[in-house]
């Protein structure tokens, strides 16, 4: 009997109420990465523990034969190399990205898809091209609705064969901050991190940062297609059109203070002063102040927010002394935008998209002798 | 009631027999990382695809103020800060790293750590100081028997807490080719590969490479710490004594061909032919050959196994024409060094070490009008 795509790509499901993460979402976990929380004390992440999400895989690349073609709804169609690119004004941005899928392996019922818990985030500098300067090179025809970004990684999702796309409107599109990005924190652009060039729409979740990007196309209706209509949606229902996932909602995270066991992950502090630190940030709107607990969210504390560095798209480091005693305590932090708190319970949808609840992080402190 | 170290840190155990993944697994998968198969590609893992596995949490160092001292048996204790190595003779070395965990969730019945599959795996070009050097330069005292290794990485482990400690005996250690290393791919190492210094073993699991090294201290006996004679130990029963982990058991990997479900992982390819390529390493014995087969195992086909480069501690690159044809395809490779062939089942052992079973590539070929 012949074999077909769908014997090997099923639709989405839920999770049933006690399911262990399963080996699928293992497979995922084992190869997409979070960033150890640890790694909140740098502005900038260094490279290998910026977060990671691969849908399908990483293509091998040549700098030298990569080309992005420019085409459709353009009076001037272009086909650009690296070294192109590289010729033209370059710009750096700051930019704290987030997985759309972050906070989804807390959620109950829990959507099977890859198992985040909280820290799919990472902070880098990209450099490249203002997208803007290249749509206007190539002359973006007023009838364009969409630009399609196409990737060249390839694989199938709930049966549909794709290279990885997504759609952006041209409203979006044409700000100042979006960029075609040839370099990472400085070097060029690893392989996983879309090597030789990818697009970077800072505040967006990661699902708009198209890797390996190989494709701009202008066309004149909303993009319909998978990443934008099937996946990347905010639904209850299956069959609903939901709403599409765009910009990061607010989220905080601390360093988990002390030290921990090896297996739990559990956190262990001795009697004292501790100085708590993390970062906070968010796309939808700018970050106003932090708030921290030591009792699980009944009782807050105002944490210190340091000075807006003027990276508007970056994450805010934040300190909060905390003095611990014998006992065990239940951390969380919260972050207020200039649209309201981030919330301490998390809206469910079937996608498990955009659960940003608060972090929880239960620490043991010791008895002064131990 | 006072809380103590035994409430957040257990004892090991085993999964039950239906058991899924665990939220404890399941944190430890989000910051400890495999290499994506599609990068066994590369001679040499391109940074933040190597496989990853921190026990506690990655320090914060600062290089200027680190220091490795050297004491214990020996004439002239040494206190050596990373300047003070780069001003040494220096060795660079292609090592094939790997984790003793590799392999530990395929296991049945599972032992509940860090979750691997088959990926945890990586290879780099490690430069630093010869380690026999420093030793010479410390006059290590005949007495000598192990040497202790200490990392800055500080946690708790089955209820003892340590920082990450290794013991290596003076034979295993005045080999030419045992490093300080400060350079990984020739940049400073990353944070998360032990940065400023780390200790390399090369032909070791990752266990004996003690990141974030701070000390190395001569003793007059086998070293009884945690991680030599509790952890790293091959244990079918609790309390016996075990085998302890030491050289990498020979392992082939092969890069998963055609592209993959989002979800399940699971490969597509067109009918025709497919070049097969992937990794074959040992650090018990030399590789030799390289067999792939395209039915689960039931026959097997020569892989043709490229020159040796003259690289010992390295994997190799091996490649394998195959022919596909509609339906439904079980690939396995598996290795055969000096001392004999890589297995098709695993031996299970308590702690889930050293498994080196063939990995298992499900594969569809899709009709030739799909």
């Amino acid at each position: 009997m012949d074999a077909s795509i769908a014997d090997v790509s099923r639709p989405g499901r839920i999770a049933q109420p006690d399911e262990g993460i399963s080996m699928e979402e293992l497979a995922l976990a084992a190869r997409n990465h979070g960033m150890p929380l640890e790694a909140l004390r740098y502005d900038v992440t260094p490279v290998g523990l910026h977060y990671l999400l691969i849908h399908y895989d990483i293509p091998l690349a040549v700098q030298e034969d990569w080309h992005v073609t420019v085409g459709g709804l353009v009076g001037n169609p272009l086909s650009l190399s690296v070294a192109d690119l590289r010729g033209m004004p370059a710009s750096t941005v700051r930019v704290t990205m987030e997985c759309a899928g972050n906070g989804r392996a807390r959620l109950a019922p829990r959507p099977v898809s890859q198992p985040w818990l909280v820290e799919a985030v990472g902070t880098a500098e990209w450099t490249g091209v203002p997208l803007r300067h290249v749509l206007d090179a190539a002359g973006l025809d007023p009838s364009a609705v969409d630009l399609v970004f196409t990737g060249a990684d390839h694989g199938v999702e709930r049966s549909i064969e794709q290279d990885y796309q997504r759609g952006l409107s041209v409203g979006d599109a044409m700000r100042d901050e979006i960029l075609l990005a040839y370099e990472m924190n400085g070097g060029p652009l690893p392989p996983q991190h879309g090597f030789p060039l990818r697009l970077v729409v800072p505040g967006w979740y990661g699902m708009a940062h198209v890797k390996w990007l190989r494709d701009i196309t202008a066309i004149d209706r909303p993009f319909d297609g998978f990443q934008n209509v099937e996946a990347y949606r905010l639904r209850r229902e299956i069959g609903e059109p939901g709403e599409p996932v765009t910009w990061i909602a607010p989220r905080a995270l601390l360093v988990p203070p002390g030290f921990p066991d090896f297996m739990s992950r559990a956190r262990v502090v001795r009697p004292g002063e501790v100085i708590l630190e993390g970062r906070a940030w968010s796309g939808r709107a700018p970050v106003e102040r932090v708030e921290v607990s030591a009792d699980g969210g009944e009782t807050w504390m105002a944490a210190d927010l340091e000075p807006d560095p003027g990276h508007r798209w970056a994450w805010r480091r934040w300190t909060c002394r905390w003095t611990a005693a014998p006992g065990s305590h239940l951390l969380t932090v919260r972050v207020f935008d200039a649209d309201g708190p981030q919330p301490v319970h998390p809206d469910w949808n079937r996608g498990g998209f955009a659960n940003n609840a608060v972090q929880l992080v239960p620490v043991t402190c010791l008895p002064e002798d131990q």
